[in-house]
């Protein structure tokens, strides 16, 4: 899974979806797998900016999604793959999860 | 550090500021406790709502902290000890980081 995939500038108005989540122990490597095909799904969609994603060594971690409009955001929310997936992470996969879709106002960078 | 200390459902206008950042291999104890302290420092200013972590095995995390308003997310950006520890930062802690400060939409969350 390609790790801060984005880690960049976003104009005003890019949709962050952002997706924090608790796992249970259960099917860690079918968890691995469909975290990495849903990545390669999301960058095929229409309005795609990238993934930034971590997790912590107790399983839950971040996803944040990017996207140029909202439509776009839930077009993919929408995606009937990723809708099936969503439906088999709520079964095995997560524990708990919230999830804010907000609109970026400034973005900035650094680096050394 | 309280990691997930948020996960929880956001009213509309909560402003989400998302921090994206690798880590160099320099001074681990004194991050970790540069992060703690971050993190109680930044529950005591007005409109905080929480904050949400995850850090990689390779040292990269996400940290996004919620707050009522821009103009709250503003004064912790100002806030003197925080100024102080994001220069250290750059000095020392991160090769290269992104922030987006993000107004939130549509929040959800799910528990088994």
């Amino acid at each position: 899974m390609a790790l801060f995939g984005a880690m960049t500038v976003f104009t005003k108005g890019t949709i962050a979806v952002i997706f924090c989540a608790r796992r249970t122990d259960a099917d860690d490597s079918g968890y691995a797998d469909a975290a990495d095909r849903m990545e390669k799904l999301a960058a095929l969609q229409s309005g795609y900016r990238g993934i930034d994603h971590a997790r912590n060594a107790d399983g839950s971690g971040i996803t944040i999604s990017y996207w140029a409009t909202d439509d776009d955001a839930k077009a993919w929310r929408d995606n009937p793959e990723h809708a099936a997936i969503r439906e088999t992470g709520r079964g095995k996969w997560y524990s708990s999860y919230s999830l804010h879709v907000a609109r970026v106002e400034r973005s900035y960078d650094w680096e050394k």
